[in-house]
């Protein structure tokens, strides 16, 4: 499965959260970045639709501003999304939103100061889901970054790499699978050593749990079937 | 009570319907048209910031692009919604919006082709009305607006006078009131002339309807009391 990220932030570069989205994708060799407001001066349509084209995941990413995006999403979605585009060449692909916003989570919601949920004021976004016959995925919402802790930040990063590359299922053997083959890419390109114990040990463990869990499953459907 | 419109469309003169709305508006002296594209070039932020404070009833109108607004409201918006404006200035006003679409209305629900209403769609610009403490109005759909017919289009004509001009209650007598005002300054402007009777006629009928009416009411009252 291949993702495109498109970035629709004034100045990427200078966010703080941006930046730790694109190291924290860096090593995703599916993934590929594009960063609305530095292809804009130089937009190239039939290039631009192309890359939607070739990924199967798209996800929008962007700081909440207005209780919408930026107004350089809806300036590139009135290019790009031509007709060809949403009544087929999108269809069965999947739409994700990667959002930030400066308020706790908990105002956004009936009685809160921002008064609607999150996923109420996207909804925009999920009916152009539905218009190009894309798969509309919950959104990844980042509340308050600059106050988050270490071992939070480690938790976003996870997350955050799942929402761009894991099968949409919550099922936990999608997750196993995920998490070996994250470690099995790390390793195959160098970023961790072989010699690695602990995270061979991860691996090993990851993998055991999951045979023991089939396993387990056999026996059920065993004892079920007689 | 005065009214500001804040047109975001890349090319209103262009556009059959922001010229019916602009014909449609011209004869309300209560009312300021302000067209986001022809301002941004040469953008003053005072006095933009001056013409919100100045108007009760804020109006914004445009086409429904990917079930959002034109990029240039949200450009506009980012610029223009400033501390001050958005904590206190805006206080106590009137929000409203006006929007157009090429789908039919009955497509804006649950199980029609855009899936959401109207409503849920402009849930973004409730959230502004909110955060700014207006007064968030009903908003006003255009749909299909090529395909009305001429008595289609009268009705719409005094429909929209009515949501720039129009206290903000369905009671009756706000209607009746509202006629009576817009009959006597048309006259004042001479563009309906004192000896058109069948108008002098229709100005009489609506005042000896509502003298009748509040006639009626106290008789009630006094029935009540009794």
């Amino acid at each position: 499965m291949k993702t495109l990220v498109v970035i629709a932030h004034p100045n990427s570069d200078e966010s703080g959260l941006q930046s730790f989205f694109k190291e924290s994708s860096a090593s995703l060799s599916q993934v590929t970045i594009y960063d609305i407001q530095k292809e804009l001066p130089n937009f190239d349509l039939s290039k631009t639709q192309e890359l939607l084209r070739q990924h199967d995941r798209i996800i929008f990413q962007f700081p909440m501003y207005w209780y919408a995006a930026p107004d350089i999403l809806y300036k590139w979605l009135e290019k790009v999304l031509t007709k060809s585009l949403y009544q087929s060449e999108l269809k069965g692909k999947e739409l994700g939103i990667v959002i930030n916003t400066g308020q706790k989570l908990s105002a956004f919601q009936a009685g809160g100061s921002e008064h609607f949920s999150i996923s109420e004021l996207l909804k925009p976004f999920q009916a152009i889901a539905y218009k190009c016959q894309m798969t509309y995925l919950t959104p990844f919402t980042v509340s308050l970054f600059s106050y988050l802790k270490e071992d939070e930040k480690k938790a976003l990063l996870v997350n955050y790499q799942q929402y761009l590359t894991k099968e949409n299922s919550d099922r936990f053997t999608i997750k196993e699978a995920w998490f070996i083959e994250r470690l099995r890419e790390l390793r195959k390109n160098n970023l961790i050593s072989d010699s690695n114990q602990r995270l061979v040990f991860i691996e090993e463990s990851i993998e055991n749990n999951r045979l023991e869990l089939e396993h387990l499953l056999m026996t059920l459907e065993e004892m079920r079937s007689e």
